[in-house]
């Protein structure tokens, strides 16, 4: 059975939400779990959960119901860490201060073969930071990358890098490509995946030197590419391609921004059905449609973003994740360790050579 | 009376639109108009609009009405322009082998006093490119950098650069940001602009080099700029400070993709509605509240961006810019002259050295 390892104690909602998100996953996915933390808060909160169950709105926004789940029945590893490492911490030092904090265990877990992958949703510099001191690299991957799936009108798009690397190399910029294909092609199931350069104008020479050289570098190899040269920030949302490379400061900002435009069109619709009577009338009939509209582009959906180029499965989760993704993140690690991404991704990196 | 020259060949639905948009706001704010393109052609569209007048949605999506203007009333000089600079062409290279072309003869008006102000809605590059040849620096300002007002829940924020510099040192940012504070202060009327680093991280010592040494220099100089430190995507719209500053790359990412990203939404709401025979009823009664939250976030509201830095002012207008956004970008244009913006500029850089 795969096993996943869980740093139960990362993230603005840990550890309950951690734990009652990993188990719920481990019933409805058939996983095993390694739960890496402190001890008797894990046990606390496993005991909790056994006998009360956990509300969670399931990623329906104001929809909350109480969740059961036989903790007992499921194939449950605790393994204790004595440290946490703090938003705060420059991820370098931490991981290599504390040991024996609940990112490094969990990803030893991972190094050792105890756990086939894991997820984290606490520092995402040190979760980094961890995997890549304790995975490693795959050979030929200079630098490992997030990959998140933004929500479009048709499928998802893979952005790459979302937050790794704030300095970049066009070469890096390629490995993402390749690596955003991969991911493309053996998670999300797309035949042929298209790369596009983040960009703000369409034409060559457009963007910063970074854009420039890499757009260059990709159009060398158009076809193994299926380049589509470059995209803007506009387009991102109208499916002209199905990964998209950029530095993980663009990246971060641009993941983010979509966020928070959502979430302020999201308000600014809220706040206008409550301007008058009618408006309120109307506004509670049209709830249920903007409900599945939230639904679908919910980030909790999507559970958490790939740390690709390690040699082993990290899943990064959102700082603020509750427990429906939490379960997400799991189910994202599950496919990732049965899709074999990593060793896909070594084959391509070893045909481009 | 303020006389705006407005690049007449320049944009998607040029010269109609353009011309439609320039005569619409020289009869609603009392500005004159110097015209600059094709002869024949804008005096046809003149003679088009004195008959017929033009259809506009007014800044309301699909609310399109008949617009009167008595063209023969207002105070429009023609100059005749007899090249046009293509989005694709190299701005630097086009500004200066097309001389007659019309955003470079736009900008000699401003030059030579003919005009107080100008409007482009063509390339922004050749706009920004003869903006700065034709009208100069003002002394002190290294780079002009684009301003572009966003909507937020509560007051608009301004984001600089927008677009003008893909490769940026942190003095230039400092430079973005007493600009931009300028701008907030005396167009905006915010009383004591905040100013905050668009970063990935909320920490000092976050995101790629720029943003940590843009970070460092800023805070040394804490309550000259009212600084209050990094600020994420996320939180861009949640009003936790008046002026962001970034290189011209991110923010003119991070501007399209809060374009993109409503757009999207926007199309989702519409298709989600249309799914069943209630959700279209519910639909047409939610409409008008929709629209007026369209609105609020339309950039055409918002008219232009203001190239701050150069002596003289330049409003750069969307691209895709009809009649209603033109007219706009006229009332920024005139705002800015009024306001005396690029003075105030000259005063708080001469203070700030």
């Amino acid at each position: 059975m795969t096993r996943i390892a869980i740093d139960a104690m990362g993230g603005d909602h840990a550890p309950f939400e951690i734990i009652a998100g990993a188990v719920w996953a481990a019933a409805e996915y058939g996983v095993a779990l390694e739960l890496v933390g402190k001890q008797d808060r894990i046990e606390h909160c496993l005991e909790v959960i056994q006998q009360e169950g956990f509300l969670s709105d399931c990623g329906k926004a104001g929809r909350r119901r109480r969740v059961r789940v036989d903790v007992k029945s499921l194939d449950i590893k605790i393994t204790h860490a004595s440290e946490i490492i703090e938003m705060g911490e420059a991820p370098g030092q931490a991981i290599r201060k504390k040991k024996n904090s609940s990112i490094v265990l969990t990803v030893n877990s991972v190094a050792t073969g105890s756990s086939d992958a894991l997820v984290a949703a606490g520092s995402t510099g040190a979760a980094m930071a961890s995997s890549l001191f304790g995975l490693g690299r795959i050979p030929g991957i200079d630098r490992p990358a997030i990959a998140v799936t933004l929500p479009t009108m048709k499928k998802p798009i893979v952005i790459i890098d979302a937050g790794a690397n704030s300095n970049c190399t066009p070469q890096m910029l390629r490995q993402f490509a390749i690596m955003g294909m991969t991911f493309s092609k053996n998670v999300l199931g797309v035949e042929k995946p298209r790369v596009g350069v983040l960009n703000i104008g369409e034409e060559a020479g457009k963007g910063n030197e970074l854009a420039q050289n890499t757009y260059n570098l990709l159009e060398e190899e158009k076809e193994k590419f299926n380049f589509m040269g470059n995209v803007e920030g506009r387009e991102l949302f109208l499916n002209l391609c199905d990964v998209v490379v950029c530095d993980g400061f663009v990246g971060n900002v641009a993941l983010k921004i979509t966020e928070g435009t959502s979430s302020m069109l999201f308000r600014m619709i809220k706040s206008e059905f409550k301007s008058d009577f009618l408006g309120m009338i109307i506004g509670l009939l049209a709830k249920p449609f903007m409900k599945r509209i939230y639904e679908k582009i919910n980030y909790e959906e999507f559970g958490g973003a790939l740390l690709l180029g390690v040699k082993g499965i990290t899943v990064i989760s959102h700082g603020r994740s509750r427990a429906y993704a939490i379960k997400n993140a799991v189910r994202v690690a599950k496919e990732a360790v049965e899709t074999g991404v990593n060793s896909k991704i070594s084959e391509s990196i070893d045909g481009q050579k």
